[in-house]
């Protein structure tokens, strides 16, 4: 289901925005040269130092219907650049997303996914297409590809305030958490964006994409609870109307992983859900940035 | 539409639990006796007086995907009691808001709506036939039936935590906004639940229940425009994935409220929207507190 790579390269020739940086540049290349982490904290410096005005962030959830998947924009506005991140776009409400990022006066510099999402198609594709500039965040091990590649401990900094990245790998083996940052000047309580590491009092499937009951056991014990308890928890879907939960909340709440790893490997393997219908079309778009048209047609999917 | 008194008095005497309170025990007369604000602050003082622990909010939004319609959960968890209030339930989610108020040790004690609904039916009903002891409350001007009724200025306390009840009519008659007290010791930034009056980049419609497009222009702008510009604002409603405004988003960018009065009511005036398809249904419940099963079915609504 892998993109030819001629044809993902002629696709980013028609869907790329003119370079606006070498890293995007490097982007279009068709050996999927990848920026560095060095690069990537590198080409922040200019929004880490310098700046005036105390930190402030502003922050929205948005919720697309169909998948049940949240969006979060996050945005550091006592900044005079009010740059801004999306982490989890959809493909079909980027132009909400857009629009209201335009009308705030933000400057969008990263679309960022937590990963290889199975169940929608990513708008970072079309976000990087409508705004030249943006630049596409994803784990290293997700094996996808993006303009910049984060691993566990990275921090990922827009204007006076970071995202601290946590390797949490278990539904995909590509999984992180993105967690705002520890300090005076950052956001009190912590939030932290699970993907479906964890979701509201339940968790992701380990059954795909390289998935791992007893990892995710321990991804989510060993980087979630151990967050201070007020930490606000914001998973990538909820499916019966929860918007958030706390760490604290789940430490008591959450049915799977109160139990003992053993019990939780058990309940894992037995869940006997349904394949996934999105997966044929999602992963192979999402494994390329989102390219819509790189994929196969929902009607293909279903008859391969 | 509305129902004879004796069905309805027979409906009350199915439906609702065994007395716990002289004030429950008065709702339970056909003449439809009301609890005076007087009783309603009364009954509160156990609430607010002499409890032990700082105030501290829990506050959850939860949606309910049908008619996009955002119920909200407050508790002050750091009241020993836990008191908690539900504001505009709905009847398809009653089983998860009470599910959840329970997992959490919460001690539900009102069902609040910001006015009669005309697009879903309040769980006000099932609440209390659910919870021993938990009271309705609706603003008088609504001509609603409920346990307790509220006025401009009146104040809800739960714990040492308190909502301030605003007149804000104009989508219907009887629509009043809730927000957080005005404190050292309440909620910073305050929070405004602000029903149809002001949804995100919007408002409600005008032309059903007694609204009007003048008043609800001076409702918006006296009341909610005047709350501080970092005022979170919760509405009833979103129907594109917005869960949130503030004060200074809505001031710079509603498109409707922005305007002048005069362009505001020509806008309202032809808006041209299809007659709400489920107010025949929604109205005549919500007006005696959610009881389903006195009012017509859809399929009687539909040919009335």
């Amino acid at each position: 289901m892998a993109m030819p790579p001629l044809r993902l390269l002629q696709h980013i020739r028609t869907h790329c925005p003119p370079p606006s940086s070498p890293m995007l540049l490097r982007v279009r290349k068709p050996s999927f040269a990848r920026s560095s982490v060095e690069g990537f904290i590198s080409l922040m410096a200019k929004y880490t130092t310098g700046g005036s005005g105390s930190p402030k962030l502003l922050f929205r959830q948005l919720f697309e219907k169909d998948s049940s998947t949240y969006t979060y924009l996050l945005a550091d506005v006592g900044h005079p650049d009010k740059p801004a991140l999306l982490v989890d776009p959809v493909d079909k409400t980027v132009e909400r997303d857009l629009t209201f990022v335009k009308e705030l006066g933000l400057k969008l510099i990263y679309a960022m996914n937590t990963h290889v999402h199975a169940d929608h198609v990513t708008g970072t594709a079309l976000i990087k297409g409508m705004v030249p500039g943006v630049q596409s965040v994803i784990s290293k091990a997700s094996n996808a590809r993006a303009d910049l590649f984060v691993e566990h401990g990275d921090k990922i900094h827009f204007g006076n305030l970071f995202l601290e990245v946590r390797a949490t790998p278990g539904h995909t083996l590509g999984c992180v958490t993105y967690v705002t940052g520890d300090g005076s000047d950052q956001p009190q309580p912590r939030m932290a964006f699970t993907g479906d590491a964890l979701l509201i009092h339940g968790c992701g499937r380990t059954d795909f994409q390289g998935g791992s009951s007893d990892q995710l056991y321990n991804s989510v014990h060993s980087q979630i609870f151990t967050l201070p308890k007020d930490t606000l928890l914001y998973p990538a879907h909820d499916y019966k109307g929860f918007t958030v939960t706390t760490v604290e909340e789940e430490l008591s709440h959450n049915p799977r992983l109160t139990k003992d790893k053993e019990t939780f490997k058990n309940i894992m393997e037995n869940l006997k859900l349904a394949y996934p219908k999105m997966i044929d079309v999602a992963v192979p778009a999402n494994m390329v940035c989102g390219f819509q048209d790189a994929i196969k047609k929902p009607s293909e999917a279903l008859a391969s």
